[in-house]
């Protein structure tokens, strides 16, 4: 089943139809986005999240609109649309995309661009395991392997496979993961809510720890690798992800553990030269104060919930898209000439 | 109100009377114990938890037996208290305590030992809490101070006051607490439940984050120290506390913020050479998959649930007692002179 899709109703409006991500693992429910007011409202929730999936909701929202509106209407909703989350930039990249589209050639431009954005994604992410897989068999030289990762990144992230858990999928496939230790990713869980059920639904050996724990497991010395998406790579490699992937990445360095970043080109951003340039959305202190909608903090009290960290380019061992393995830290030349040279050469996504 | 008192009822038994810290903060509610079945459930359940607490409850524990049991049951009653929980020193120290005095004066001898341990635990934690407050002033040189914390080290996890919350409470009542940055502290979130409700209570400025969020805090530079609580300190200084205590001092030396253990010497153990020797109490998955009864992650699914971990003395920049401040890192010769002279010097609790 495709995280999101295009529904083309015969006789009727078209529909987006996507995953309620904000039910599972209690149940699995589909939603049918009809207008961009559901659509916002669904990104602001996280019913569709993960920044793949982020891009081609963007771009399926374009269609939708540009099908069901006038074209002024539709280009501001598109607007609307684009500003609904700012960390993730793939979800202004597929907006822009479609929208550009739907300038050339009307509705059906958009519509076109935003079904060829959907399976760019689901082969990116089908090339992109691969890729990682085979780079995580290089640096660690194992036949049974241990990965930790955090958040969600599997194909509920994306449309299909995913991107750092279609990493660890791949080596359950090929039958070299030993075992995967997925954190739970306060404060929405998405690691103990999505990612604990894409591994038992692929019928992987698993071990959930809270997120604080990976220090300790990592001393252990049993990780043989972390992989993790993201949702913003910097021209110098600095990346954007799920909060807690930074004091992830710093644990790596400490205990020695390869520190993967697993995500398509669509996520790299040339016009953001550095982390210091990446907006970090603050959630409110809500999610904060309490856990699966019970409060447990004192009410009222003050709470930070950025929703996301930066990880800098140093600790970093590799950037795998579905195309390449960069491997920053040389020098920051080095990560911008890869990813110029991606620009060049791309079909489309990552400027 | 102190944590944990004794009730020496005039025309009854005896009994404990402890705040029952699973309420908190929706309610303040006092338990009154009166067997050890009842306080081994108590302290199991984390009723009543942090190190000095248990100390003050495990020789409160062998009283109450002493006077209730004969000599025998009362010993077998006192060894199963003294195993309620492995990992804090505290416990098993104030059972010996309380245990040598009944030996020596029978029950009478064991209320006095237990009602000076905890007379005691409350004279240090307010000579700890000046201590490490003296020490974080000359540290940062500043005279408005924003710390971080994690767990609950305040007057709940002591008898008053508390270790290293009692130190921030010292900051805020000279006028030199800027900010407290408490750690919710998963998976029972006793940051969230408790630290926050006594910080609330003191009228201290805060903000509650998730503990993956102290990367991306401590990376914008507006902490000036970060203070922590131990449930156990090797001889050489290696120190067992709250799991997600390692992780925050792998970030603390990234960001090079000063790392400070508060704790009293009846929490260092010199029968544990190094952190390799603590055993680390495993609570069973069904805490990392959900909180307070709500379950979050699939059903069925494994977890590793570690409550402790153990930060090693190369990241403490200091260990600050009731009595002494010291600068672990030097070398492990230092670390164990320190402790060796503390033991011999003591009143009783260390060893």
């Amino acid at each position: 089943m495709r995280t999101i899709d295009w529904v083309q109703n015969p006789d009727g409006p078209p529909a987006i139809s996507m995953i309620d991500q904000t039910k599972l693992p209690g149940a699995l429910e589909l939603l049918t986005i009809t207008d961009a007011d559901e659509l916002i409202g669904a990104i602001q929730r996280l019913s569709v999240r993960g920044a793949p999936a982020l891009g081609v909701a963007g771009a399926m929202g374009v269609a939708l609109v540009a099908a069901t509106l006038p074209a002024d209407d539709a280009r501001a909703a598109a607007a609307r649309i684009r500003q609904a989350r700012p960390t993730a930039v793939n979800l202004a990249v597929g907006v822009d995309r479609a929208l550009a589209a739907f300038e050339q050639s009307g509705p059906d431009g958009a519509l076109t661009a935003a079904l060829a954005l959907r399976d760019e994604e689901v082969a990116s992410s089908i090339a992109m395991s691969a890729l990682g897989a085979d780079l995580v068999r290089e640096l660690t030289g194992k036949d049974q392997i241990t990965m930790m990762t955090i958040c969600n990144t599997g194909g509920l992230a994306a449309v299909e496979v995913g991107t750092a858990l279609g990493v660890i999928g791949k080596l359950h496939a090929d039958g070299n993961l030993r075992k995967a230790i997925p954190l739970e990713t306060r404060p929405l869980l998405q690691g103990a809510r999505l990612t604990a059920w894409e591994l038992q639904n692929m019928g992987a050996d698993f071990e959930l720890i809270i997120d604080s724990a990976a220090a300790l497991v990592l001393a252990t010395g049993e990780v043989d690798a972390i992989v993790v998406g993201a949702d913003r790579i910097a021209a110098n490699g600095d990346t954007a992800n799920k909060i807690g992937t930074f004091s992830l990445a710093v644990n790596a360095q400490y205990a020695g553990v390869p520190f993967i970043v697993v995500a398509p080109e669509t996520t790299v951003d040339l016009s953001t030269a550095s982390g210091a340039d990446i907006e970090i959305e603050d959630r409110g202190p809500d999610e904060v104060g309490g856990f699966g909608g019970v409060r447990t903090a004192p009410a009222g009290i003050a709470g930070r919930n950025p929703a996301f960290d930066v990880t800098p380019a140093s600790l970093i061992t590799a950037i795998v898209t579905e195309r390449r393995v960069v491997r920053p830290g040389a020098s920051d030349t080095v990560m911008a000439d890869e990813f110029a040279q991606t620009a060049a050469t791309s079909t489309g996504g990552a400027a």
